[in-house]
């Protein structure tokens, strides 16, 4: 979708059928994966190995070969740790997106001060967790300050506002009613200081200890979109979620004469039964 | 739910089941659909005939008796001749919605000279279409100023504001890439001035032509109830619309401990696959 930066969430260990494929090595199964998602017009692949961290880097590696071997989509790196980011950067065939920095401080550095000027003169883009020494705020406008302080530490270092994308760190709902109003509050606050700024999300936390999640996180993608969401970390082999995509893109009038969403729905990416 | 009026549409003959049922007197289908969407949850039960005007009133009598019989829930009258809506209101067991008025013209009176100053008195409800002799306006500020004129007519008559749902007419998709928007701004105007009013809407007009309705009918809802719409016309045991129903309203904070979704899931209005 023009208007939607998809990153494709598939291939991530902390998901049971994807662990056990990396567990047994299946490279078929990795590769299928990521050909499957750039079918279902996925823009970026996550690559996660969800495993301990001596093994992480060899697992990365594995993914990233095997992702690459069977598509040409840029990689979205993921890990909590800079230094397998700035190893597997290495690995990617384009540049793609580090996923994720944040302000939270390890011997005296935050990520953004490891990653920044490793990523200045590249054309990789980063998401930037709005996260400080003192964790998540909790307020719009705490996670707003959070963000005014990574984007502006990385014009200092040369990154552009288009090449970060603000992730607002979306609390759960079953615990904080007010969880989407938090977040289309930080984000209008963000992106009325930050106009090319994009805001990305797992769609995934809104839900966390609901039955039938789905519903939640299919209503969560739609008024995120609304409210100015141009990014997600989502499943694009869902055809729940790519029919909310398509019918919410249509309905903000982002998709003349719905030919996107007629196009989507003839490939079969939702509507099928 | 407490913050939406549901409106339950099934018992219309444009439904060819339920003509099926109508042209066969089945009075257990009709009793049933009755029932089942009052344990749906609707607070209101649409009767439609569907039929030709000569048939229309002993259709409209055999349907209204048939939901009585079998739900206590207030009807909502459906028709386009004042005449049938005026002589079925007799039979109701209790006032319920008028279904519906414009200022569409005819024979020198409009709907809402007919049926203003028979219901001023009641506590019947009225839909009120933003048509007037000239159609449906195109802009919000037409479609405002058709509400605005209806609104003080039936101020004039007694009618206070809250008795009031404005529907807006709402085009198709596939043929006005800003239907939704036109939609919100439309509401948005009329909200501003008459704040008691509320705003209801048929779900379906707005994918009339394209594949896999469902998905934008769903979207739509989701959409208008974040823009302020809080009634619909609607199918009450299409557990994708229950799902869309609330999940939206727990997300836009209307539901507090997500009470009110957990219930709607234990009670099998959707999820249960």
């Amino acid at each position: 979708m023009e208007d939607m930066i998809i990153i494709g969430e598939k291939i991530n260990g902390f998901i049971p059928k994807t662990l056990r494929a990396i567990e047994e090595r299946d490279l078929q199964y990795i590769r299928e994966l990521a050909e499957a998602q750039e079918e279902n017009g996925a823009d970026y692949l996550d690559i996660c190995a969800g495993v301990g961290s001596e093994k992480e880097l060899e697992v990365m590696s594995w993914l990233i070969d095997a992702a690459q071997e069977s598509s040409s989509l840029p990689l979205c790196l993921d890990s909590s740790s800079p230094k397998i980011l700035l190893e597997t950067m290495k690995l990617a065939n384009r540049p793609g997106i580090i996923n994720s920095v944040s302000l939270e401080v390890e011997d005296g550095k935050s990520k953004c001060d490891l990653i920044f000027p490793v990523i200045a003169a590249s054309d990789w883009k980063v998401i930037a967790l709005t996260i400080d020494a003192n964790g998540i705020p909790e307020e719009p406008e705490g996670k707003a300050e959070v963000a005014r302080r990574m984007i502006t530490q990385a014009a200092e270092a040369g990154i552009v506002q288009n090449r970060i994308l603000i992730d607002l760190v979306v609390t759960t709902l079953a615990t904080k009613q007010d969880s989407l109003s938090n977040f289309t509050d930080s984000l209008r606050l963000v992106h009325a200081e930050f106009p090319e700024v994009h805001f990305t999300s797992g769609l995934s936390n809104i839900s966390f200890g609901m039955p039938f999640r789905k519903a939640i996180n299919m209503q969560f993608l739609a008024l995120a979109m609304a409210a100015g969401m141009d990014s997600a970390i989502m499943d694009p082999l869902s055809p729940d979620m790519q029919a909310t995509l398509h019918a919410t893109s249509a309905l903000l009038g982002r998709d003349e004469y719905c030919m996107e969403y007629l196009q989507a729905y003839r490939d079969g990416l939702f509507g099928a039964k």
